[in-house]
């Protein structure tokens, strides 16, 4: 059995983890739940998966769990609470779901605690993937996707070693205005941009799917994960998402991972790999789908992969800084502060301000985020 | 280094295998080829790839190779030169490319032998699945397909084990005729007939390809070699054949296997697995393509495919009458004996008359191939 934590339990990922889960309940044992503000449901997911370590974003918010759940659960809070779920809590798999950098610590404390990991965020990898994968190698962990392109590819890999590939085309649906121009771009808002075509997902990867930051995160993380140079992983445009991701090998032949855009198959995944076992999900119906189109990326249009592959290959800080600055010109635009269009100009022009500094070490990470986010805010 | 020995060699798949090894030469050294009864491609062959054994389709033709090959090659003919090129030329590898129910001995006879399979002749399966399966197992002899639908599941699947597997689906051109309804295949020609969209392949895959009965054999063949029953294997019409044929796995994930439509591929995997090399087909552009559709296969306009399930649901004997009435009629087709609808009425009407028998012996089943051949000849 699986004694499983979930890093961000009331979120998109860490909801739909929750809903694998019930559905095999004699295969996992929930020993841990973190989340930030949401304590009616965290209060809820206590009740149902009867946890004995629950982490709440703050103080404050951890004395609303500490009156309402069972007295032997021990309630903790923050970072550090994140960090004793991850590494505390007696979990040997633990799903990080967290958004934002603020996954990266708590993932390194389930690796020390050699916990296999289910990995959903993203900027573990593109902050500080020479330290996690080679801790995790070190440790004897499994780094398992739970994003549907990481999965379809390790899917698509089923063990082929490296060499045998040629390349990995990492699909993208184009995101809420894929059928805009650049300049129908400049006066768009917050609401369409919340509008995803094909998945239901948080509002701060919906705005990274429509500038295509999202896809330049997984292109970092995939280089990471699957060890491959940057000149190996392309993205192609996949209006439907049905095509999760591809592997073209060395012998031309191109296997692909499809199905119903539903988070809950890669989950499942991760949670069962190497075995393949029912799910909740509904079957893929290509007839009734009809067709599959495929068309070339663009780098005019989606400046931000652009900047993703420059940082990428760049390498050391740099993608922290093009993950900081994101995710701040995110916010900034969320929160109505500056223009759609300004997102790629803000991770832009803190790049530009940046020397990279090469294998950093966690605080060299950290600092350099912290400054990212400091410039990022200042830019306009 | 694979010894290599390639019955059928100066046919469609056999010449392209000989294309695949001539790419490879450190890796493979040819010990025997077997044709019929193009003498003159099947001494250049000779000269070029130096095998010890030649099998040539008569007496008289081996006459002519036996004047013009180098005297320490040992040249043999017919059904016996083909069973002794499966299994005294010394190969640890036979290709079996023949067409028909040829292939059948001769396969038996390799792995008797002790020889690998790389297996493109589907009646030796369709016929003689029970046999052939049971006795490669006993052996320890693995049966490797080349043909592109099953390369293409054996690709998809690569170690995942039957109880993951929801169903195979695999993909069907629609052949030559794809276009016309019932009513206009009435007065269709030979010539149109050998038209095949995609694939270039020998005169009576091109017929059954337009027919179906070829995705019908393929569907038989699927059974024996993934080990599973009619009702997991479907079949899907897709018209561009990029997607080789696709796997779904009990959770919902759908692994496809997609290239250009190049046997040179599977046979070259066939080859090398487990590994993946280098490849002289081309690589697939998906951007160029654009689009891949998918539409549902109807029995209605392919009766031979219904057929094909029906004997196979049958089972014993009932697949080598569906697989002997086919090869006549198409024959008899090619000699403007009979129309294009005659075919699928020949293999009914053959059917009709058969009481199929249960696990039949190799006797059994070449009685009753040559009992449907007659059979077959006589409808009309």
């Amino acid at each position: 059995m699986k004694k499983i934590a979930v890093l961000g339990s009331t979120g998109s990922i860490g909801t739909q983890t929750l809903d694998v889960i019930s559905h095999r309940p004699e295969d996992y044992e929930v020993v841990g739940l973190a989340a930030g503000a949401n304590i009616g449901l965290l209060l809820e997911q206590v009740r149902q998966f009867k946890p004995r370590w629950v982490s709440a974003g703050t103080a404050e918010l951890a004395a609303q769990v500490r009156a309402e759940a069972p007295s032997d659960v021990r309630v903790v809070h923050g970072e550090e609470g994140l960090r004793q779920i991850a590494g505390e809590s007696g979990a040997n798999y633990v799903v990080c779901a967290l958004v934002g950098s603020l996954g990266l610590t708590s993932t390194l404390a389930a690796i020390e605690a050699g916990a296999d990991i289910g990995l959903a965020n993203k900027e573990t990898l593109v902050t500080a993937g020479h330290l996690v994968m080679s801790r995790a190698r070190e440790k004897g962990v499994s780094i398992l996707p739970v994003d549907s392109e990481h999965s379809a590819i390790f899917q698509c890999l089923n063990g082929e070693p490296a060499k045998a590939i040629k390349r990995l085309m990492l699909t993208a649906s184009g995101g809420s205005f894929r059928d805009l121009g650049r300049e129908q771009l400049k006066n768009v808002t917050v609401e369409d941009a919340l509008k995803h075509p094909n998945w239901s997902m948080g509002a701060k990867v919906t705005i990274d799917s429509a500038t295509m930051a999202n896809k330049g995160l997984e292109v970092i993380e995939a280089h990471w994960l699957f060890d491959l140079p940057y000149d190996q992983i392309d993205v192609v445009l996949h209006p439907e998402s049905i095509v999760h991701s591809m592997v073209e090998f060395v012998d031309t032949s191109v296997i692909a991972q499809l199905g119903n855009p539903d988070m809950r198959v890669p989950i499942q995944y991760a949670l069962t790999y190497p075995e393949r076992v029912a799910s909740p999900a509904s079957p893929l119906d290509l007839l009734k789908q009809g067709a599959l189109h495929f068309r070339p990326m663009s780098f005019e249009r989606y400046p931000c992969l652009r900047l993703a592959y420059e940082s990428g290959r760049a390498g050391g800080t740099a993608t922290t800084v093009f993950n900081a600055a994101n995710e701040v010109a995110v916010a900034r635009f969320l929160r109505g502060e500056i223009s759609f269009l300004a997102i790629e100009e803000t991770i832009e022009r803190t790049l530009a301000k940046h020397v990279s500094l090469p294998s950093p070490s966690l605080e060299a990470i950290l600092e350099t985020d912290a400054w990212a986010r400091r410039e990022a805010e200042a830019v306009g």
